[in-house]
């Protein structure tokens, strides 16, 4: 066999093993007696060291130095994707490693406990840890980067903290004046809305996800705390969850992990089981979920599909005009927390992050400065004093966990989506027609052709100028906010 | 660290990797997408070489070495199990243990298929090559051991073929006698049942796998085509199945899960996630399943409670009479499949694939002769001619997936459950009053002390011995049975 057969039948091997490990993460959110807890722990760090082992392996090295450089671009791609990874691996000292792990499990709970109390200051030492922890790492693993673009490459390979700057430089200012103006109209009738059967929910939301192209004799649907999707090639699982008083959470939320599920589904088989058999990153699945869920599902052509499926399934509890059900879904209503946001308001919420979280890893903002320039800045951006830590800088996990460098992926994907929905709208002229025919699939072939079945083979910015015919940029999502919320405000 | 330190730190995590493949296995056979099957078989055998290069790492030897020989039992009984382990490990060839998992993997369909055709000619040679493949493996991995003994070992350390067939030796014209005497006898009266709501079932089967001590939050009961228990510590799953004309298949295979789980979930915490943190042996195993299952489960106290519970929840489903419910659950009828069989025809069909299997791994009996030794034995013992080869020896899946040496320890673990079951009488006078009381608790403390808390700290034999005062036999069970039977049949 040549260097490159051994070094991709290694890697098979160790993207099998590294779906079990997350699959193992399904099973904790969705099935896991309760009691297990510990012991999963083990599991988890058992499986983890093998992991770290594999992606370290001193053959990797050799291997790829044999293979050379190859003509083949997929060939090129895997080479591209294993390197990364093994350079990484290897920089990383394994017992930071461990540290790390150890320490963002334990403070997991410690942030749920301190959350739930409402209280920073208990959690800010631990957090203050983390920050000095992920500093670490970055130093290690940054070559020639900035500590921040090197936990941001670990999400979003090939950004960098100044080309995201860049892009959305432009998005704050107008996003800051399309929820004034929208906020300053005369607020929207959206009735009122009954009890919803939960099993009755998800039985809507299944229909709707196989209507996306979800294949569930490749995935399944289960109910969890959390949304989310697992898996890549043929097991590709998502969750959701359902409130009586309110079914679009449900919906929208089942939507969102189908535009996640479906990516990985139409990924190349060929592809399977190697490092290129998965989305081409955090941004561009994130694009794909959003577009599901809002440029397509919250559409007013689609919402009048839809509403005739939940008056027909639900009667009264639905309200009788199809003007006043798109008001309800697409409604502009100021809020503390990010997973609750409209169009409108999400990317202000994860700015705010990305600005704070790169101030941290800069060494720019202490921890215990943090609460007081979160509000700050919340206050400037929303108009609002946040009234607690819990609707504020306590409300996400992801720092508690190390996630840094995760957020600003929220509105790369936001901005991808724009400019994808744009190339579409372009492309399928009769998209509204379809859609209002409860017939995505149009849509579906193209994102599929366009995006999805290249896997990780292209990289994340290529990937959407090739897609689109442009550069990303931020324009084709804040024309399509400008267009949709000044047509639904009347402004 | 001590040798003994580090020997017992890597298998820690070889424990809990083996704790994933399980639940993998788990998931397979409950949850999997259908579509799923194939990238599941590669992320399996994936698992499986992490495994076996684990369980045949070299510092295992030079731990084992450098630990020398320890005073603490417990401690020995690591090493004994360890070192018992990394020697059938190391004398496996990889390539061989790789083919006979690419083999019996391929068997399986081959094996379902002609079953369903009825046609044993179809599977012979493919069960060549698996019996070949066998008894190559049984070679390599002998030392000073007969080749059934060396595949037994894997099932029931410390059992061999001969001490079996004393023991077993009872067993045989006892059986015969007593299910011709029972068959010749006047016909039960069993009454009729009508249907039974599937999700009611299962709530009931619940209610008993409680009841017999399962802890739900460290576990948890799904539907399967095949009723299994799986897992160890913390996280022990069953399945059941349900059929709406015959409740006491979910009823009673629940019971006997429960019967490993609770085995499982009873074993000291402080071995958990090490090699002695599980049940002795497949028989030891099988022991306590049966005992839940028949000896407490189908007695005549536990059947009248039952009756009770059923009666409420079923209404005129179920019959009347309590003498009736009780012959209903109880009756003895010949049959072909040994899945079906009664307490009194179970160990029939396991003496025959004993006495078969054994001359197969000898080179005693060839496949192409199976079919007519299977025919004629079974003639012999159960007094009928089988009519097709799903009736016969296409009826089980094990031969097909290579497990010889796994038959027999249902058979021992029935027959350590009628020496357990005397011991548990003896000392515990009042345990029908018990049962009738639906309490099934003081046997179960019974159980956990003398048995289940020991994990796999005493090997199978010396552990029953312990628990029960005398050497195993077959007396026990046979004195049970006799008594049990001769009382429902008036004999």
């Amino acid at each position: 066999m040549s260097a490159l057969e051994d070094l991709l039948a290694f890697q098979k091997d160790t993207t099998a093993l590294s779906q079990i490990a997350g699959r193992l993460g399904w099973d904790q959110e969705t099935v896991m007696p309760t009691g297990a807890a510990a012991q999963r722990s083990e599991e988890t760090a058992a499986m983890d060291s093998v992991l770290h082992a594999r992606r370290s392996d001193p053959r990797i090295g050799e291997w790829l130095a044999a293979a050379g450089s190859l003509d083949d671009p997929v060939a090129q791609a895997h080479l591209r994707e294993i390197r990364r990874s093994y350079e990484r691996a290897t920089k990383l000292p394994a017992k930071l490693s461990a540290e790390i792990a150890r320490v963002t499990s334990i403070s997991q709970g410690e942030w749920a406990a301190a959350r739930a109390e409402d209280n920073f200051k208990a959690f800010a030492p631990r957090l203050t840890e983390i920050v000095s922890l992920k500093r670490e790492e970055a130093a290690a693993v940054a070559q020639d980067k900035s500590a921040y673009d090197a936990l941001l490459e670990d999400y979003e390979p090939g950004a960098t903290a100044a080309s995201l700057a860049a892009m959305f430089s432009a998005l704050r200012p107008r996003l800051v004046a399309l929820r004034a103006t929208v906020l300053a109209a005369q607020p929207l009738e959206i009735g009122t809305l009954g009890q919803f059967d939960e099993a009755e929910q998800v039985a809507l939301a299944t229909e709707i996800a196989q209507a996306f192209g979800y294949d569930l004799s490749r995935g399944r649907i289960d109910q969890a705390v959390h949304p989310f999707s697992s898996g890549s090639g043929s097991d590709v699982r998502i969750t959701t969850r359902t409130d009586a008083a309110d079914p679009f959470n449900c919906l929208y939320s089942t939507l969102h992990e189908t535009g996640h599920a479906t990516y990985e589904q139409h990924v190349d088989p060929k592809l399977a089981l190697t490092v290129l058999g998965q989305g081409a990153s955090m941004g561009v699945h994130e694009s794909q979920s959003r577009i599901y869920e809002n440029q397509l599902g919250r559409s007013e052509a689609f919402c009048g599909w839809l509403h005739e499926r939940m008056r027909a399934r639900f009667g009264d509890a639905v309200p009788d005009s199809k003007k006043v059900f798109y008001a309800r879904v697409n409604q502009v209503h100021p809020g503390f927390i990010r997973t609750e946001a409209d169009e409108v308001h999400y990317n202000l919420h994860v700015l705010l992050r990305f600005d704070l979280e790169r101030a941290l890893i800069a060494g720019d903002l202490q921890v215990s400065d943090l609460e007081a320039a979160w509000n700050d800045r919340f206050r400037a951006d929303f108009g609002q004093a946040v009234d607690k830590p819990s609707n504020g800088c306590l409300q996400d996990v992801h720092w508690a966990v190390g996630l840094f460098g995760y957020f600003p992926t929220y509105s790369i994907g936001n901005l991808y989506a724009g400019c994808l929905y744009e190339a579409l709208k372009r492309d399928i002229p009769a998209l509204d027609d379809h859609l209002a025919a409860g017939d995505p699939s149009p849509a579906l072939m193209w994102l599929a052709d366009k995006v999805q079945r290249h896997g990780a083979v292209i990289e994340p910015e290529a990937l959407i100028t090739q897609a689109t015919g442009k550069a990303p940029a931020a324009e084709p999502l804040l024309s399509y906010l400008e267009a949709k919320f000044g047509a639904l405000y009347g402004l």
